[in-house]
């Protein structure tokens, strides 16, 4: 197996082959689309299941709506659908026919041409406020709290497998409410419920804050965002909610009536996040051998891999291995015993270790003569000899133990990797030298924000949510500002 | 409420009826495309967890690949191309822009257009073995067991909610292999998986059997499939399962080498069920009240209704109320109690009928007297008294009866409505007068097929696997033949 690019190296390069040779995902025959295989969807699925557990547990339920916008319903919210104008897919007709010029070969049936196109999805605000005019008549019908799990499409001319795909996976959230305040209350405790299953789940730390108004959402009044630090210091925004204020609600007339028997208009939120969490995960933790997932994460918990010489010494390993393997299992921890003849134990290691498998159990004659096992732990590769009774209940501590010590590490990277700057020298520096998050004064302009981003290619991620409030002058105009914002270079 | 129009006056009518007013789904503001309602999704992700466990049972791992096929590809299989190339919607462009003429409008950007038009997947087959061209090089690569959730397009012209829509959601297996048995063995045990799920989760009898060639899947070497018949006696296709020879091995040239060292191609399955099954758990079970759901597929399984005057009786029936609740969750079975104010006893009583709940408990002062409560059946509209005492266990296991009942009646019915006949004017004569399935010789010819399809509207859903074979001659033709085959009339 050949060596991964090292992150020094080329990180860029590093991460792109991670991807493919830890079997995640691979670029299809489709310009920009990618297929997820079965390890990276193995992972994605247990990301959606936690989030699905958490959305339910909000009081939100799932539904389904079409992949389809017409064009007259995709125009209707002007400032969305100037956002996603410039990156659609589009459907004009609806039936091929055989070409009669090239036997074999089929083209678009021109007589099959749609009285009005169709968009396909970049995101669902359009389709979803059209049916819920349909379903709000009174405050009674409100709130209506729905979460769709979908496919989406953004015609992205750079591609890059899971941080940009021209299609990819998601959630999107659509909320509709009576009042302003319970739709801001929502958007954020939805961004709370994405920070924690960041933190807790993916242990990945997250800055919670609000985008400048350039960032925004286009239909939004308020966006807020995680913002995740990868290891070369870049930004990766994990994941948005939206305040839509009445935007949609007066774009598709969704009106009601108050317990005072006014007429208003609905307030909306929004909020999602996608198969590029998987870039984000891989892009935290992970190492020059590979993959490094968080136990909660990994399909495979435990990997036990047997040393031996001969069938006879296989089989005596094989009993111990498979007891153990049952009480891990018994305790909901995923293993998988590894008793293939073909691969040498030292292939399985380097295999395993690029799979991001937490733990490594390796079992040789010594050990089952000495009743101990040799554990490995991927994310800091620390080696230890254990007894092998109570190993399950071992085991189940260390894999939390792991799990934090992960998140830790990140932490600390980006609290290392955090630098308050005063000066736009100081900024240009600091971003040249060690990177990073930057935080620096800004004067609230969209001029300032823009002079900066073509200067340096930093933009201005988010306004942290938890900022100290604290007078300074703005980085060039040298207007005074009463909070710091987190500047970076960003996926 | 408006009470539903009954199956008797028109079974059409109340399907259609019946889906929108039990919050299940309804048509959208896109041309055949559906909204399925958080009630109706809450059914389908019950169905798709429990399915998908099955599959990851029997050695199958989720994937996903691109929504987009592009046109090459879409016609490298010709027959599966000529199957689907009438129905399909078709991406020529990836960009609007604001149209001049209309302000506020936008238009397809001509400037846009796509070097080879994009169809929106109406199956999977070819994006997926133009992958496994990659993936496969040795018998040790194989069998590749891959499922994926996902949505699909069919420009239908007549759409019916879950029955027959543009767009809708299912699952689509793709399995490779190095021989044919090891792929027919695959295709005959995914019939069976889907065979079991039917009837033990959805409770609904199905007959497993095999498509006549002229109803085969395009691009398949044979087609099985399981029949299911709706109230009204026609057939619906819950699943197929499909035997793909070396078809799409040979046209993406997906090639291995044997054991021996020689080259061959793939042996190919495929296999489907959609939001359909949807339809056929409606049709199977419900009656003019509203729905009737197994208790395996209901998102409410017991709802609890009080029956109070005044504030102080309600407290005290919550009270116990709140205790059964408990206890019946502690099992695992999903309950509501509806102590809303606004809506009446009778109101709710027939708001859960519409909805399907197996089972209503009403209390009432009396009841909580006499430590009883009222537990009224959905499916048999029984009603008794049952002691408070022993309450929990009383329902779990009700609660499985109802599910074999409600199978049994379905069960008993279908037998009913199946017959035998010999000549064709007997044939026409069952059709006109009874309906349901009839079992008939057949001579095993397209034309003999096609004729009775023209003058009956009946076709072959499918020659039965579990057939007793027996000499006869068949209905037209009055050829020999050696088996019946079930013909109906379908959805």
């Amino acid at each position: 197996m050949a060596k991964l690019t090292s992150r020094a190296e080329d990180y860029s390069k590093w991460y792109n082959e991670l991807v493919v040779k830890a079997d995640l995902a691979e670029n299809s025959g489709v310009r920009g689309c990618m297929v997820i295989k079965p390890y990276g969807y193995a992972i994605w699925e247990k990301m959606r299941d936690e989030m699905d557990r958490k959305f339910k547990e909000t009081g939100h339920q799932n539904a389904y709506f079409p992949l389809f916008v017409p064009k007259s319903l995709f125009e209707a919210e002007e400032k969305n659908a100037e956002g996603f104008a410039k990156e659609c897919a589009v459907v004009t007709h609806y039936r091929l026919k055989n070409d009669p010029d090239n036997p074999g070969k089929l083209m678009v049936d021109p007589e099959a041409k749609l009285e009005e196109e169709l968009i396909v999805r970049p995101t669902s605000e359009a389709i979803i406020w059209n049916t819920y005019r349909n379903w709000i008549q009174s405050y009674r019908d409100l709130p209506i709290l729905i979460n769709q799990w979908a496919n989406v499409v953004r015609w992205e001319m750079r591609t890059r497998l899971f941080l940009r795909t021209a299609e990819f996976l998601w959630q999107e959230g659509h909320t509709a409410h009576a009042t302003k305040d319970e739709a801001v209350e929502e958007t954020e405790k939805m961004l709370e419920v994405y920070a924690k299953f960041a933190e807790d789940f993916m242990a990945i730390p997250v800055i919670r804050g609000i985008k400048s108004p350039s960032e925004r959402f286009a239909g939004a009044d308020e966006t807020y965002c995680i913002e995740a630090m990868m290891q070369d210091g870049k930004a990766l925004q994990a994941g948005t909610s939206h305040f839509l204020g009445q935007n949609f609600g007066k774009a598709f007339d969704v009106k009601f009536t108050t317990k005072e028997g006014k007429i208003e208009h609905a307030w909306g939120t929004s909020w999602g996040t996608s198969t590029r969490l998987m870039g984000a995960l891989i892009m935290t933790h992970s190492d020059d051998l590979g993959l490094v997932l968080p136990p909660t994460l990994a399909p495979i918990q435990v990997v036990i891999v047997p040393i031996f010489k001969g069938e006879e010494q296989l089989a005596q390993i094989s009993e111990v291995a498979l007891e153990i393997q049952a009480k891990l299992r018994a305790k909901g921890i995923s293993v998988k015993f590894d008793d293939d003849t073909q691969n040498k134990p030292g292939w399985k290691f380097a295999e395993y270790e690029l799979k991001g498998v937490p733990l490594r159990m390796a079992m040789g004659p010594r050990d089952l003569e000495n009743k101990t096992v040799e554990l490995t732990r991927r994310d800091n590769l620390t080696k230890e000899s254990v007894s092998i009774e109570g190993l399950d209940n071992y085991i189940e501590e260390l894999l939390q133990t792991i799990q934090k010590d992960i998140y830790n590490k990140a932490l600390k990277f980006r609290e290392e990797n955090i630098t308050k700057v005063d000066t736009y020298e100081e900024f240009k520096n600091v971003l040249e030298e060690k990177g990073g998050f930057i935080l620096a004064h800004w004067d609230g302009t969209e001029e300032e924000e823009e002079k900066i981003k073509q200067e340096t290619k930093a933009t201005i991620r988010c306004i942290p949510l938890a900022n100290e409030m604290e007078d300074g002058v703005s980085l060039i105009s040298g207007k005074p500002s009463k909070q710091r914002v987190v500047f970076a270079k960003s996926y």
